[in-house]
């Protein structure tokens, strides 16, 4: 069950109330002790034995059965289960040969005088043993039954522990300032996916803010010199899974710092605040370019825990009878790639080479040749035979293939191959999986900084204009500053982003301190209406310090560490991936007389629509 | 400047950053360091000096004046005030007579060898030195400006570390979990006051909730036993001054608790988390009945750092020819009530009595008679001389009046005139401050519990309904229980009411936690629509433990430590009061097609209207 830091204190859980121990507490050294407990009955057995439950364990209680003590047993044997119930009682011995080494007071039990029955337990919707194979509908219906799981427990109270750790080491090691920022704020140019928030005057909208952003720089124009929130954050994608329309982040800011100092600063936060029940975080992080992790995993988040990089195998094949990859190689910018799936040709059967090739047609109009190290291997492709035994011998050496591995490869433009191989090497890696190969222990937690990424992107629906990577408060790189006013589309950002296990975690940037070089940006490149920011444009002009920060998105981080198949099981209400509260059916109906303050209405979808 | 707590270690403020010192924690325990500094330039003497700010304090920089320094003395001098310049240098003692013993780094200076402008700062709206004296207006358009203010800088780093030590208290020492619940929620019955967020599902919103009450109830029956939470709650009441839309509560609700051991945690926590450069606080704090503080005070929320309590002196004035008093003791509920204005007789004039007659009349259709001791002195009113020799040393007697005092005397009904005598208490509190008495020092904490309030109030629309004096959550006292199905009216609750210095600064309750008893107290006494508390009542039917809680409000709590003189002092970005951010403008308008996909549109007020 649940698994206290060995690193602290045990915290006091018996203080201001009447129990004296915690169920799942009490061991041999409590022995002879008289306590008194509150729980759950979780379960009865022969109406002699009842397991009593809290929040910190299980423990067992022995129903007394002589004639003086009727009522006592009466209460323990006709509550239902589930039901609330308070004994007092002393902790016995169980007779030898009845311990139970599985159960953390499997040594011990209560020897009940007195009861009381707190709360009787109505019929359940199900038993709750059954909870866990229930849908998640359900589960979510009856939250607060699902959050007496000790899964649901651990997942919480870890979270609990986690944060207050950060707390300590930025508030009481390292002088950050907690400080809260408003969260109805003013429409962000350009924040679609905000919700928004009617007031009472006519037409004039509150939004609900995506990040404390413009509020932390503010604050260290202001001298706050060194912020951090846990921040309640909002942003309404409509039905996406595994998103939540609110969700936290650990939100920093600090002046006078660097990027080097924003990752120093994060690598100690995460070895300070890990779980002591799981491997501490080596630090420091290592560190990627975002150029370097498009070519070697094909994705800006790389899972680094297992291999199967990209390889360029362009020169392999310069010459090839393959036509595919004559037309690719043929062009200006065409390239060859392949990924080594180990032990391939065990694993991948022809109905999976079947499916990544329809993959890669479908999603990326690209081919995709397997490559076996036997050519006898490459079952009736006529094509891969076409690989010359020299070509063959070549990749072995470049890729550093074994005999069992199989090649996937492919050829084209770069970005794109990539791509394609960067998902490949994940679906590879799931196949591998179900067959029992272990490439991503969840158990070990590999980060990654990615580093050096393009401060702007074209725009996807009118690609000469450009939009921000990232945010257009994020500073360029400094040594690219200069191509900033002839061809912006190469600078640099000084944007860095956090990857755990080929998850982003958190991002972060060293920001625009200089309004001249904002207002440029903001107007000139990215056509912005910079009336909407002039607030923050004019407080850059009255003296604000270089500064930087991070966000690290705690509900993502917490489902890593928990192994949590999804975010839901770190968050005690969470919604529905349609955004709905299952338990109190919100949103819902607002009578007509409650909007007229806020001087709305609704307008109802015709038939047409 | 800043006071940094002695009880904690001192946290290392210059880890991560460039700087090796903040500006004010230099002494002369420095003397010879190399150092180097960040900060904004405060002012700057003759181009000889130039005091350095950081959120620490301040530092003395000598300008260096030889040939060789030419490029720092440049930079130092030509950098307007509020800029931002790091410079290098030595810790060296001022000059004998030179020190500055009302400056905490006052008797060292830099003896600067490099400089680096970081920013400079263009033309301020104002002078900072005189943002002090600008319109709160102002503060709130230049809030960044505002915060570089010493006052609050040491509000926003207080309230960070009051939290952060409430969090020790409770986390670490007693076991509570930190649990963020939703704010996108479903709208509570009779949920006035509450925000609405449209989601994009036509005619359905959420609400902002005004409190985690409902979550915080169903952890309880999920099990979590300890949950506390800072959380942002929400309350539209348009315009109100010293309210802000969204505010800060520490939300605490604990499970097998009664009201003892809530009150007990809360006096732990308070005295754990007070500021060490005040007063510590006495625990516990002393407890009293809500009719005793209606009766003494006059009020539900009593300032008990002054007596000038009420005393009710209907037996003294049976026998009388006052007019009023006669009525109004004639009458079955009537009642003659006093208070005694120390020193009165020095500083209320005859103006000051007129005025709190009128406001008597005004406010509550009520009489006050002014009566002095020496019955000589009651100017030229020919009632208070109907005042026998008898009464009058019997009121000496009861009231224990000196001398110079002034009794304040009514009649009427008990709660109208305790209510205006409260009120009057406190005017008569100003007025004796505004000359010069100390009756309510700042620096003092008097902390109150108020308690046995009633469960029920009169419908003040249709007194013969009832509707709950807190919350229709609030468990009846055990003691009137039976009560409840006979005169509802008459039952005493255990809601309790934290009040410091006669300011609410929190409120709880033990909570109901049987079904049938809720749903007769929703149903049958409020006549509430139990339908959208199904959620709840059905959680209560499934093993609720019996569980309590308390919300403290902390901006108001703030406010009263720091001695602030509105809660917008200790809010980094608040509202005004209005519920403007003048800093960025919102609320603001929102382009049409950005309301369509929550399926509103704005109801424009006609002219009519």
């Amino acid at each position: 069950r649940l698994v206290l830091s060995s690193r602290r204190r045990i915290p006091e859980f018996n203080s201001f109330v009447s129990r004296t121990n915690t169920c799942g507490e009490l061991r041999s050294s409590h022995l002879g002790q008289e306590v008194t407990l509150c729980g759950w009955i979780q379960y009865r057995r022969q109406n002699i034995f009842l397991v009593l439950r809290d929040f910190h364990g299980l423990v067992q209680v022995i129903i007394p059965q002589d004639e003086s003590s009727a009522s006592v047993k009466k209460i323990l044997c006709e509550a239902p289960l589930e039901s609330v119930v308070k004994v007092s009682g002393t902790v016995i011995s169980r007779p030898p040969g009845q311990e139970n080494p599985t159960m953390p007071t499997g040594e011990i039990e209560i020897k009940v005088k007195t009861a009381e029955l707190l709360n009787a337990c109505k019929k359940l919707p199900f038993e709750m043993k059954d909870f866990v194979k229930k849908t998640e509908a359900l589960r979510l219906q009856y939250r607060y039954l699902d959050l007496r799981s000790s899964q649901m427990q651990y997942n919480l109270r870890l979270r609990s522990e986690v944060v207050m750790k950060m707390r300590e080491y930025l508030c009481n090691l390292h002088g950050f300032v907690d400080i809260e920022t408003p969260t109805l704020f003013k429409r962000t140019p350009g924040g679609a996916k905000e919700f928004l928030v009617p007031s009472r005057e006519p037409g004039k909208f509150y939004s609900l803010p995506q990040s404390p952003q413009q509020f932390k720089q503010l604050l260290m124009v202001g001298g706050l010199d060194r912020y951090f929130q846990v921040a309640r954050c909002y942003r309404d994608e409509g039905s996406k899974p595994d998103r939540q329309p609110e969700f936290t982040q650990i939100d920093i800011e600090m002046s006078f710092v660097d990027q080097m100092g924003v990752q120093s600063l994060i690598e100690g936060l995460l070895h300070y605040s890990w779980p002591s029940d799981k491997d501490p975080v080596v630090t420091p992080f290592p560190s990627m370019t975002f150029a370097e992790a498009l070519s070697s995993y094909g994705t800006d988040k790389p899972d680094t825990r297992f291999g199967m990089k990209i390889v360029d195998v362009s020169n392999v094949f310069r010459k090839t009878e393959i036509r595919f990859l004559q037309d690719a190689l043929s062009k200006p910018q065409g390239t060859a790639k392949a990924i080594c799936v180990p032990e391939g040709v065990k694993h991948i059967k022809r109905k999976d080479i079947e499916s990544i090739k329809q993959f890669a047609a479908d999603q990326f109009n690209q081919e995709v040749l397997p490559i076996f190290l036997k050519a006898s291997r490459n079952w009736n492709s006529p094509v891969a035979k076409l690989v010359t035994e020299d070509q063959r011998l070549e990749l072995i050496r470049l890729m550093e293939i074994q005999e069992e591995d199989v090649v996937l490869l492919t050829a084209g433009e770069h970005k794109k191959t990539c791509s394609l191989l960067g998902k490949l090497r994940l679906q590879c890696a799931d196949l591998l999986e179900t067959k029992g190969m272990v490439l991503r222990d969840p158990a070990q937690f590999s980060f990654l900084w990615v580093v050096d990424f393009p401060l702007f992107l074209p725009k996807e629906e009118s690609p000469t204009e450009l939009e921000s990577a990232h945010h257009p408060f994020t500073a360029p790189h400094p040594s690219d500053l200069h191509l900033l006013y002839t061809e912006p589309e190469k600078v640099r950002s000084q944007h860095y982003d956090l990857v755990l296990n080929g998850s982003e975690i958190g991002g972060g940037s060293i920001r625009i301190h200089d309004a001249q070089l904002q207002q440029y940006i903001l107007a000139t490149l990215l056509k912005e209406d910079v009336k909407l920011l002039s607030h923050l444009l004019q407080a850059l002009d009255h003296g604000a310090p270089p500064h930087g920060g991070i966000a690290l998105g705690l509900d993502r981080l917490m489902c890593l560490i928990t192994g949590a198949p999804s975010i839901r099981d770190v968050i005690a209400f969470p919604k529905s991936f349609r955004g709905h509260d299952l338990m109190s059916s919100a949103p819902d109906s607002v009578p007509v007389e409650e909007l007229r303050p806020y001087h709305i209405q609704v307008s109802w979808p015709t038939e047409a629509e």
